[in-house]
């Protein structure tokens, strides 16, 4: 499972059709939930690191259609962390006052602080993704808040916060299965959304949408394309790259700069 | 183990120094990790009730002198929620902005929205509580901002928002043990802050600012004095009463307005 494979390359025009919904890196069920378990571990372990270090921050993009995945994500790997350090946003449909400011402004205000994990339960992405689908921006409109988006990401990278950003695939059919068990089973009922159904009509565009958001936005804050029919391997991979990430970032606990044995607790 | 047995009558001037540190409810240990699983599991279906419904919010303020326990019980009970219905706000000395402003504007604007469960992670309290201690405002501006808290909170309460207040309550022998092990223990060094042993120095001032806001705060907005000496106690009793709570708020799935089985996926 090379997490490198996932990635999108920045600057080169992808199409989702090449992309698989289904992969699973040739690992059975049983065998990926063993992998999880220990990965979850480690997770904890760095986010304290990073907590403790309280100098660069990780912000965790979750784009996907409906029923792709985001709150299972959010749920499962997202839950093993130390809530204490995680800040999730979700960006619903803007308010008026939000309107009422550029794209960018509700989105740098949840921007998360050092030490933390921020998690965008959509995003800045919408912006040029459902807009541009429902015309209510023109293609060169949507263009151009892709650019704006990468300045911004570059900005945010620049001072500190690292980006990582998954796009959970699902097939049409697999949406379809998952739309059918919320009108099936009870349980599920509230979660169904007549909305989601609309934009399933429009599955093309929003491939259309995706792919040149994905393609042109994959710089220093990449876009990975996660398989994502089956739960058990969305959340694997995520776990994995997330903690790679992790690694990668390398957050130290912080220097002690006086000395800990002269110090007498009455 | 009655929940009532912890919590502080309104109006009632209180003396920490009759209230249990180490209480366990006549459990052991092991008893009491048996116990805590379950309770953690319906945590998780009541809030899921509470995120569905969409309609009230609980706000959760956990109060504690240093190395009281309040980090542990977000990553141990808090943890035990989906992350996406929770939202935690730290707050830490005000800035410059912030104290520009009254002292409740920082505070309300984390107040949770509806569905959510909000936790407060220190609290407004400590704005009639540490600068009472030193001397920052008189004593008469401290009991005036108490009848502020409780008029705020009265405000929340009205419109949705249960709250429950939770003072961890630690003796001045575990505080020294806790500390210690910061010092001793490489591993946690990064959690000790000089200034702890400041505040440790105020112990009886403390106690008593903390009197005063318990014992005239205490109405629909209840304090519960938490034993929490010991760790596995001190989450067991939280979870308990949190989900005592959440179960008499009694959140209900929405009702769906529509025929469900008319409604084709095509």
């Amino acid at each position: 499972m090379n997490s490198e494979s996932y990635r999108v390359q920045a600057g080169k025009k992808i199409s989702l059709a090449d992309w698989s919904t289904k992969g699973h890196a040739g690992l059975t069920k049983e065998e990926g939930q063993v992998l999880l378990a220990p990965l979850l571990e480690e997770l904890a372990e760095w986010q304290e690191r990073l907590y403790a270090e309280n100098q660069q921050a990780l912000l965790i993009v979750l784009q996907a259609r409906d029923a792709g995945g985001k709150d299972g994500v959010v749920k499962k790997v997202i839950g093993a962390f130390n809530p204490n350090g995680v800040h999730i946003s979700n960006f619903k449909v803007p308010s008026e006052e939000e309107r009422a400011h550029d794209f960018l402004w509700r989105v740098h205000a949840q921007a998360p602080r050092k030490g933390m994990i921020g998690v965008f339960n959509r995003s800045h992405y919408e912006d040029a993704l459902v807009t541009r689908v429902y015309k209510l921006i023109d293609v060169v409109t949507a263009e151009q808040r892709l650019m704006h988006i990468r300045h911004f990401e570059d900005m945010l990278s620049s001072n500190g916060t690292r980006i990582l950003k998954f796009y959970l695939h699902i097939s049409q059919e697999e949406q379809k299965r998952r739309l059918q068990a919320r009108l099936d089973e009870p349980g599920k009922n509230w979660k169904f959304n007549p909305g989601d159904l609309k934009d399933r009509e429009h599955w093309d565009q929003f491939t259309e949408a995706y792919e040149a958001a994905l393609s042109t936005t994959s710089d220093d804050a990449p876009w990975f394309v996660i398989p994502a029919d089956q739960k058990w391997f969305r959340d694997l991979l995520i776990s994995k790259i997330v903690l790679e990430t992790l690694k990668a970032m390398n957050p130290q606990y912080p220097a002690i700069t006086y000395d800990l044995k002269t110090i007498e607790i009455k």
